[in-house]
Order: C-alpha cells, then structure tokens, then sequence
C-alpha cells in the first residue's frame, strides 16, 4: 500500500466525523487505515504534501485549519479503536471494531456473553463495544453449548464476518452492518450463580424497588460489574486520553520534566486536614500531602524550572458529598516566569486535551467583579445574568426596615434579575429562597415579580410604592414578566446570596424546560484575588502563605496587609473552580515577613523553605488543575466518581472491599497505637 | 525553509550521535533544525520519501535500520535542549543551547552565577548548561555589580552571541565555542548567607573532613542545592523521557488505558508490612497500597482488558538500605493474554525506552537453572563463570568431613571457577569468605587455586590427594591460573554460598582492574518459579496468592503443591531483579482452593476478589517493573535516590523538613490516637 493511499484512507475517515480542525504548523494526525498501521502523521508533512503533491491537496481541502501558531490536534470521535487494541492478545479484532468492509475475514473475538435469541443471535461484549454472533443452523453442537451457558460468561469466538441482510443492520450498534457467523466458541469462564445486577440494562432500568442510593451503593459494591458499562469505560478512556494529551504537550512540546514528589511528607501548616501516617518511631507521623506544593518551589530552586507531575493529592474532610479521600492534580511550575504566561501555557494545554474546540484567550474577570456581578468567585458564565447595586434606588425609599439595612455597616441592597422569571416563582421555590437567605445570614430576600407592563409586584410593592417600585426596575434593568430577586443588608452577604439564588434559579428555569446555560465549555480566569482574608478576628491566606502579592501591591503587604491584592489567579469552568494558581514569593525577607509578621505563623516546620529561598531562588510560579473534576466536565458526567475507576463513597468508605478495616494486634504495637476498648 | 532542508538538517546531526536505530515501520523522528520546528517525522514519511527522493535516500544510508516490525525509536544524545525549552519563559534561551551558529545573535538568558574571575568573566548555569558571559571593558557598573554579587545568586542577562576567540574554545562545554557579550544584568534573587556547600565543586571534591555517610546526609538535608547539579538533573530528565516513551509505547501504539487507582485501601492479606492511615472511625484504617495487584485483576475483569500506571506503592520495611518506603512501578495487566505475549510487550516497551539499543528476545532460564548454574534467580548474565557439580568427582575422595557433608540431606559439593583468580584470592578475601559462609549456614568454603600447571593447591590439595584434585579441577573445568572455589553441604545453601560468591569475585577482579562484566544492559527472565515455597513448615506463596500454576502443573496444585511450578516471570537486569509478572488465577474455585487449602488463608478479607472471579472473569496477566532502579540502571546511576527527585534517608527520613514528626493534640484526637507517654 502506498503512503498516499495511507494518507488517503487516513484523512477521509477523519474529515467524515466532521469534527477536525488541524493547524499545520504543528500537529499530527494519526493513520487509520485499515491496515492499522499506526503510523503518525506529522502537520509538517501536511503541508509539504500539498505543496508537493495535488492529490493530497485536494483531501485537505475538507479539513478546516485552525489559526496558525497555535497548537491544535486533530479532534477525532474515537481514535482508540483504529489503534492496536489487540497486539499480545488472543483476538484479532476487538467487540466494536468490525465494520462492512470487514466482510468475508476470518476473525477472533474474545468477550463476555450479553445477550442470547433463539438460540441462534448472541451478542458478545467487550471494553469497546457489542457484535452480533450467528450460530449456523447445522452446528448444534454449538447452539446447545450456548444454550447452557449463563449471561456474562467468557467467550473466545472465531468465525467469518459477513454483511447483515438488508434491512437488519443496526444503526445504533457500531457494528450495526455486519455479523460474526461462529465456527468455534470456547469458553474461557463461567459466573458461578446470578450476579447482583444485568451490565446490560442496569443503567438504564428505573427499578422503583432501587432506590438511587441504594443504586450507587450496589454499583460501589460490585464496581467490576459497573465498569463493564459502555458509559464508565468511555469516562476512562477519555480520561486516558485527556492525560496523554495533556502529558504530550507539556513533556514532547515544551520540554516539561515529569518529576514524581513524596506524598509521605510533614505538615505544611494552614490548609486543609491532612491524614497522618504513624510509623515505628513514637509519636511521629509522616502527613499524606495535600498538593506537591512545597517540592514543586523546591524543584524550581533546584534548577528544574520545568517541572509538572500528575500528582495524587490527600485531604481529610471527612464525609463531603462528590469529594474523595486522594484525588488527582495537574501541577506544574516554571521559573522566571509570569502569571500571563502561566495562563497561556495552561490555555494551549487545555486546548490541546479538550474534546471539543476552544476558543483562547480565556476571559479573564477579578475577583471583585465576579463578586460583584456574580456574588461568586467561580462565576457560571454560560448565562449573563448579572447582580445589579440598587442601593442609590431604594435609599430614601420610605421602609424602616430597609433603609435600617442599608445604614448599617456595609449596607447595600442588591437585585438580581431572572429574565422571563415571574412564572416560576412557585411557593416551592419560595420556600427554598427563606431557607437559603437564612443559611446566608440575612433576614430574608424580597421577590418581585413584574407583571406583563413590566409593573413590579410581591409584599414589597405596596409599601415601597409605584414610583420606587419603577425607579428600582429601571435601575435592575427589569422587563415584563421577569423575576427581581432584592436582597439587602451587609453587601458581601447579600451578593454571595444572590449568587446561589442565580445558580437556583437558572437550575430552576432549566428543569421547567427553558433553556439558560449556553452549551459547551466556558473557560474563565478570575484574577486579584485578596492576598489575605480575615477570619476570627485574624488574618489568614486567602489561599496560601506562599502566595505573592500583585506587583503593586507588594508595599501594602508591610503597611496594610487586609488591602493587599496577590498574583493568585483560578481557573473556572461553568461555575466550578478546576484550578488555581499563582506567582511564588520567592524573597525569604517577604516570605519571613507574612509568615512571621502577617499571619503569626510558626516558621520552624517551614524552615527548609525559607533557607531554599535564601539559597538564590528564581521568580516562579505555577498552577494545579483538579483533574478528576476536569474530565468529569470534559465527559459530561454528574459526578466525579464516574471518572474514577475505584471512588469511595461519599463518606470515604471503599465499599467492595470494606475499606477502612480493622488492623492487627501487631499493627498496633507496630505503630505504638492503642486499641480502642 | 523547505521540507527536505528540514529532513537534511534533522538527519545529519542525528547521525553524528552515531548511535541511532531506525525502524522504517512505525518510528518518530524529531526535527532538530535550528528553527526548533518541533516537527516530528513519521517513520512511514522516511520510507517513502526514500523511495521519492534520493538525496533523502542518501541521508537515510548513515542510518542502521532495527529489526523490521519491531518499534524502535531515534537514540538522541540530548533531545531535550533543542525542543522549547523558554517558551513561557523570560529568555530566549537556556545557559546550555548556544553554539557557534548563534554568532551574532541577540539573547536573553536566566541563571545562577556560577563563577567569576578577573571582573570580566562570568559562569552563569541553569539546568541545562553552563554559558560564559564576557563583561565589556567599558561597562565599569556590570563589573562592579557583579564584583558585589555572592556566588549562586539569580541573574537575568541580555548580551550578543560571538565565536571565542581562537584557541579559547572549551571542547568539554556544550556551549564551549561561543561566549555572550553582556549589554545587561538584572539581579533577581541573591543568597542571603554563605551556602553549606558549593554547586560547582562539591560533587568532586574529597574532602576528608566529610565523610561519605555525612555528606550524603548534607546532600538529602540541602535536596535544593544538590539538585543544582548537572548529573541530578540529568537523572531526572532521563527518567522523565523513559517515562514519556513508556507512556507513548503503551497508549499510542498499543492503545492502553492509563488508569489511576487507589492508594487508601484495605490490606491485602500475606505480603509486605504495609502502612496504615488513621480515620475519624475510632478502630478503623486504611492501608497503603503495596502493588496495585488486586485493582488492575478487577478491572481486566471490568473489561478494560488493557490496563497500565505509572504507580505509586508503599511498603513499611523498616530500614534498608536502597529502598524507599515510597516508590514507584510500571504496572500493567491484559486480559485474554498469555505469559509470552506480555514478555513480548515488556521486551518492546524497554526497547522503545531505553537510552542504549536492546537486542530483543531477552534470553530466558527456568528458576531451577538459575539456581543451578548461578545460586541466584537473579543471575548477573554479564560474566559467565558457572557453578558446576562436583559431587561424583569427589564422592569417595576419603576425607571424613567431606563425605559427611555429601552424604548428608541434599548432600551436594558445588564449585565454581574463577578464571585467572587463584592471584586475587589475598587473605581479605579468604576472610570475607568465610564470614559468608557462616551467613549461609555452612562451616566454610573450600579454596583450591590452581598453579601455573593446572595443579590445584590450597589446604584441602594435600588430604584430597593428587588424583581426586585432578578429577576436580576436570569436573569444574579449572585451568592453570584459575581459582577453585568448593562448597559441600546441603545443595541449596551450597549454591547460594557460591551465586554470592561469584558476585563478590566479580567485584574483587573488577577492583584490581580486571574486566569481568560485559558492558550494557543484559536483561534476562527467570520462568518456571516454584509457586508455593515452605517457610516454618507451612506453605506460602512464592509470590502472590494470585499466580496461576504453570500449565503443565494445575492438577499438582491438588495433588503436591510444593511441587507445582507456576507463572511467575521475573525480569533481571545486571544481576537486579526488575520486574515480576505472571499469570493470573481466574478461576473462583481454584483461586479459593489456594488460598483455603493449600495456605490456609482467611478468604474473608478477599470476598470482592473471589465473587469478581465468579463474576466471569477473563483469563489474564501482567506484570509490574521497578520504575526507580530500572532509571538508576538505566542512568548509571550507583543508587536509587539519584533518580528520585527528594528521596527519604535509608531510615526513611526526610533530612530536609524533618518528617516523619509529632502532629498536634487536635489529631491524636480526631484519629483516637493515644499520644505516647
């Protein structure tokens, strides 16, 4: 076969899915050809082919180029099954990979038993999707083995491919066009009795007597069982992917050294709860760390001005709903570096792994414009709805209460408005709003719904008056038939309220059946953030002590440090936080002063630090990336735990293997530890 | 710049390093042209293009095609410096990229002062190099700020690139035939004091006031400082590009599905002392995985038949020397696979990754002819010498104490040649000898060197007599020169006395400058491991309680288990064993049959494993490699902490933060922890 002929059978399949967009300056494409051949296609030889040769020129043309400079990779719809998904195993074909043109091969498959008919169509399954058996009417021999065999045995099946009769195919099925008539089965094992659910309908079974906990508690028990559905085997192997993109970017195209870190390690102070791990000495413990944080500043200083790591992570919060016990961070750090580039590296890195195509520069917004548009610092910006100050409007309104609210300290009054939002202001929904203005410490927060003359009504209308009523519309930006939503008190209060009630709201519209969110991934960087925040009456960091302040506020840090703005940027997907990052304090002085001085820290658990710094380190700084959460969004999942091969539950508990257990009387005394009585 | 000028420029100073294999099937080539293209040349691209073009073919001839069909890569001396090393970076370069081709240009560079001499000369070094700055005469406020800099302080320079003047070029520098003219310093970071050790010259100096043991401990304590320097790095950037080619090898090529499993987990029953993780459940611990050995076995039976990680593994051993209570392993599983095919795997993936050129197939011997032939499983294949059986040459030889030990249980006398050694064998050696013995259990080792004749001397030549001593020198094949050495005694601790021998006098030519060993890499696999061994009368695993028997031996299992071989494969490199694979148990009963009959296990604690075999579990197998001294044997490198970036202290230690240490009265708390009195 020719190399255009492999170009040829390459780049037609990929242009078919219709989802490509290649740069020619730097990409690859992957051959798929039915030869599998494997071979990689560089953008070099792209381009070159076209100058060079006016066949190849014309497959091009149905591919779209991305902007040039930019690092894009061909989006393909499912690479994985076109590689060598069968070297070193007992098939020469995989349960999803025949297709039309396979017909009339010899093939071998190996899988699980799904389906039986007749005791003529069996539908056998593997990781990668079903294929159609036929048992020729003559072999009883094997229509009666079948027969004898429970669903979810393990099968080895050779026989030819053939095309289905017409009007048989199965558009659903991948393999939808074609059928494996079995000449020879051999059964590799066999359930040894009923299992506890059907990997065939499990999913999609709404048993009334399976209630959704009871469900994902029998899908943790039995997770061997869940991880043969279709929907969990693509969550990992996107995640697969998204990795291998991801580690190919920074490793092969910007040079990035892969460094492991320890995860036994000592308590960095502040932060989250970290679990400790006793050892044969008494009374010390290594702690689990809760990010690489400290060794990636290390690395730096050590010359390693490059450094990444797919790190696993440990935090003990105890029993919190869609967080894990360990969970898994893209961590990178470089040296003399920049906060605007630290974005931009993260930006290519995201656009190279992403399933679908982004658009870069993210938009960036500060932190105090996401609080005071948004009443949050991870802002949903796949809808516009903004909080709007209405203070000036209801200064002098007349109402007690109010004006009471908007005279004490930090008084504001805040509105948001949901557009088209009158009609799905329910009693229900009501009811929640009291509920959630009271968890925000607030006396409560006033509807009003604006009639079809865009006239504002609710409790608060009547006593505020037509005229006050009309300015406070006008200034909230309210129309007929939307909802405004008033919440007035402390500002910070009344805008973190309004910003769950957005979030509520655009839930709440969404399940009546109106459309709020924008498709697709919204990237945000949030930006200036405090440097420090006040809790109990001190000083904390914000985010962590290490973190350095923005370039002009470095003098506040000495004079006023609660003013003080750091070079701490997040990074926000359809309003979840999956990453955050900052420029370093790379001066011991600075370091010293905020630990010592700012924040009243202990420095000796840090010391090691502080003599690194003092040993000639560079400016750096860097980012982490949730990835767990990350390819949860990627792959449109509602939880986490359908990324992770063996999550534990909720409440931390690995619940197939009964995990945290009992130790040994000789654990005991190896530890030193005391056996509860 | 056209295509081919890239593929010329990219060739010729690969085949320069002289040490590059080229697969035409399935190969990347990475452009190095000055441009930094970053492109990669598919292997396909190479043989067509030297079907296409003959000055392409022309390039091609310097180059030694592999073996057709295997998956080979380029041998770069040094990939990583022409990649894009700055990008998102403050510099236009790094301290060790320039060469005599960037004459004239304008750069920026970022590092550490390594250097000064004569106000005018300047070293300045970063990870990848070292680069010499020239101050100009006629700038008096460059010298004077740099006259006032301590050494190991952060620079940023921008200057010119010019040719050294003749005769001045440093044929031991990579950047040796240029200097850079500086125009300006800015001074990031300086050390605040003097540092404990200087980067320059601390690795070659012998000072005799520190002693190995102490600046080892200087070295671990100040991590940051030693990684500054050039072999640390190097290490470490090694390790990151075999990572990055496993990574590619098992994903790219072989679509693998990279999948993360858990590291809190419940114990695993037999095995390693594993640490143990403290909940908020008063009773209740996780423990930290020792392999991820029960996961990657339930997620084949998932049906992600093709599983692999890079793993993080944990084992509480105390203290030992070499070993990390954290480390690393290459680990992967397949289903429907058989021991052959993931030995073919594992000989491609380390083909692919490792820095010199590996002959594929590696050799294979049985357990038993290891053990015969060397007194190891894990022989060091590079020096010949063999231990032979002497016991009929010696059987009636008259000697008393000789003829007890030969007829007593397993009597055997085992010999072994050292060719040419009757010269090394001083009275240190004899000593240390006979320490081993007695470490071995056995009352010494017999030491018969042969003169220039070929007569064999030594204490036992004269009660043995003339004849006996010329059979024995015959049966060991002992020639003038050479040394005997014999061992009689039960034949086990006979054998392993001479394998540890045979390495020690290995060790003691190669001190007094005689070359024993060969160069490079000898892997070899060790097959046919007994599956059960009997320790204090009962029998237990000689691995996993989840290897398979050999094929030949599933109904000894029933019958004779201690007599049952199974498919245990263990990798050996030089003498280290690096990786142990096998097939697995996929069958309940015989799985409970192990773990109930034969080692009478509580089965409990494996139940999930047990029901996910009778779930209908595939047949399968895998194998998981020593990531951390596969790199340091790969590297050169004389222990496993040079290629981890922060190891612990043979103790287990981290010198630098000093953990593990106490937690705080709030976490003997939370964790029911009894704080020790």
């Amino acid at each position: 076969m020719s190399f255009q002929h492999h170009l040829m059978s390459s780049l037609i399949p990929l242009t078919s899915h219709g989802t490509i967009a290649v740069d020619l300056s730097v990409c690859t494409v992957q051959c798929v050809c039915p030869q599998e051949c494997g071979a990689m296609l560089a953008g070099r030889l792209l381009r070159v082919w076209r100058l060079a040769d006016t066949a190849a020129t014309g497959l091009l043309r149905g591919l779209r180029p991305g902007p040039v400079g930019r690092t894009l990779q061909p989006r393909l719809a499912a690479p994985a099954a076109v590689r060598r998904a069968s070297s070193f195993q007992h098939r020469t074909h995989t349960c999803g990979q025949l297709r039309a043109k396979d017909a009339g091969r010899s093939v071998s498959l190996c899988g699980w038993l799904q389906f039986k008919r007749m005791r003529k169509f069996i539908t056998l399954r593997d990781g990668y999707g079903v294929t159609q058996l036929i048992l020729p009417d003559e072999d009883r021999r094997l229509s009666e083995l079948v027969d004898s065999l429970p669903l979810e045995s393990v099968l080895q099946v050779t026989g030819a491919v053939r095309l289905r009769p017409d009007g048989q195919q199965n558009q659903d099925m991948k393999t939808g066009d074609i059928e494996v008539v079995a000449h020879d089965i051999t059964v590799l094992n066999k359930p040894e009795r009923e299992l506890p659910f059907n990997v065939r309908s499990f999913n999609k079974a709404t048993d009334p007597a399976i209630c959704p906990q009871a469900k994902e508690a029998l899908r943790l028990q039995y997770r061997y069982l869940d991880l043969r559905h279709t929907e969990l085997q693509e969550n990992l192997r996107r995640r697969s992917q998204m990795v291998a993109e991801i580690r190919e970017y920074l490793v092969r195209d910007h040079d990035f050294v892969d460094i492991e870190t320890p995860t036994l390690f000592r308590r960095t102070p502040g932060g989250a709860q970290e679990f400790v791990v006793p050892t044969r000495w008494p009374g010390q413990f290594y702690s689990l760390v809760q990010s690489p944080q400290q060794f990636k500043q290390l690395l730096v200083i050590g010359g390693l001005d490059r450094y990444f790591q797919i790190a696993r992570c440990y935090r003990d919060e105890g029993a919190r709903p869609d967080r894990q016990p360990e969970f898994t961070q893209v961590d990178l750090e470089l040296g003399f570096t920049s906060q605007q580039e630290v974005q931009a590296l993260v930006e290519g890195m995201l656009h190279r792994c992403w399933p679908q195509e982004l658009v870069t520069p993210f938009p960036r917004i500060t932190f105090s414009q996401a609080m005071t548009q948004y009443g949050t610092d991870k802002p949903d910006v796949r809808f516009k709805w903004r909080l709007v100050t209405v203070t000036r409007a209801l200064r002098s309104c007349g109402l007690d209460v109010l004006e009471k609210q908007l005279n004490g300290p930090d008084g504001a009054a805040v509105a948001l408005v949901v557009p088209d939002g009158a009609r799905h202001h329910s009693r229900a929904v009501q009811a929640q709003h009291a509920r959630m203005a009271e968890q925000a410490g607030l006396a409560g927060v006033s509807a009003l719904p604006a009639d079809g003359a865009g006239r504002l009504g609710g409790r608060l209308a009547a006593p505020l008056g037509a005229e006050t009523c009309s300015r406070l519309a006008a200034a909230a930006g309210a129309g007929p038939g939307d909802l405004l939503l008033l919440a007035a008190g402390p500002e910070g209060a009344a805008r973190t309220l309004l910003g769950r009630l957005r979030t509520h709201m655009a839930d709440t519209l969404e399940e009546a059946g109106v459309t709020v969110r924008r498709a697709g991934p919204h990237f945000l960087w949030v930006v200036d953030f405090p440097l420090f925040v006040r809790e109990e009456g001190r000083l904390v960091s914000a985010h962590h002590p290490f973190t350095r302040p923005h370039a002009e506020d470095e003098h506040v840090v000495y004079l006023d440090p609660e003013q003080a703005r750091s070079q701490h940027f997040d990074l926000v997907l359809n309003g979840w936080e999956v990453g955050g990052g900052s420029m370093r304090i790379h001066e011991p002085a600075l370091q010293r002063h905020v630990l010592q001085k700012v924040l009243g820290e202990d420095t000796a658990p840090l010391q090691h630090l502080l003599d690194a710094l003092a040993s000639g380190a560079p400016p750096h700084g860097g980012i982490a990336l949730g990835l767990d959460r990350l390819v949860a969004l990627a792959a449109g999942a509602p939880s986490i735990r359908d990324v992770i091969a063996f999550p534990k539950s909720s409440d931390g508990r690995d619940l197939m293997a009964g995990a945290p257990s009992d130790i040994s009387r000789e654990e005991y005394e190896l530890y030193h530890l005391k056996k509860p009585s």
